[in-house]
């Protein structure tokens, strides 16, 4: 039987890092930094695809890039403290972001970030 | 009571007119080029916004602009004999085909094709 204590124990929220309105801060600035930069490769791959259409099957590939980029942002740039680890951990490991943005960022979150970011480069290897 | 005749008379494949070989010939050619000026004009318009893409919200206004135009598209172009008379004139109505186009159909096309042509121009007054 499992004691009321283990059980809190493993209820996943419990073990999540509380961020200071500091580092809310930090989280906010680089969050908006690393999607902006990214909504601006977008539109440059946009155009440079727009701007070698030659024939109609060019067009449906545009709209299928579009698509797919637009999901894949919406999934990645998701600003919930509960999953601001994951997201900057794989902004790291996509090289969107760089370790010094992270300053002021505290060690209990710093840690599961980089973990997070060498996971998804051992999985990738 | 209906008499078996009458039911026939009714009967919506009944009145549709048959397309002779050099007909449907005519018919896939003027088909295959207003498609093909549609598609190019859509080409252009495609480059245009792209290179007019300034903030994020432009590439999904893009996106949106080539799911519908390719919704719009996939619609209007039925190459069903049921629906050609309804497709050109759609087109006629359009000014994406021109009367001189259709030389080659005989009366039994054109009239159809003439009169939804002139039901959308009045339908959009």
């Amino acid at each position: 039987m499992t004691s009321p204590s283990a059980t809190q124990d493993s209820y996943p929220y419990q073990n999540e890092p509380i961020w200071s309105r500091s580092e809310k801060a930090v989280a906010r600035t680089v969050f908006d930094a690393a999607l902006k930069r990214e909504l601006h490769e977008m539109i440059q791959e946009t155009k440079q695809m727009a701007n070698q259409i030659n024939e109609p099957a060019d067009l449906w590939d545009l709209e299928h890039y579009l698509t797919q980029r637009r999901k894949e942002i919406d999934r990645k740039y998701d600003y919930r403290y509960s999953q601001l680890t994951q997201v900057f951990g794989r902004l790291l490991y996509e090289k969107r972001l760089r370790q010094e943005e992270l300053r002021g960022l505290r060690e209990d979150k710093l840690k599961p970030i980089r973990s997070f970011a060498k996971f998804l480069a051992e999985d990738a290897a």
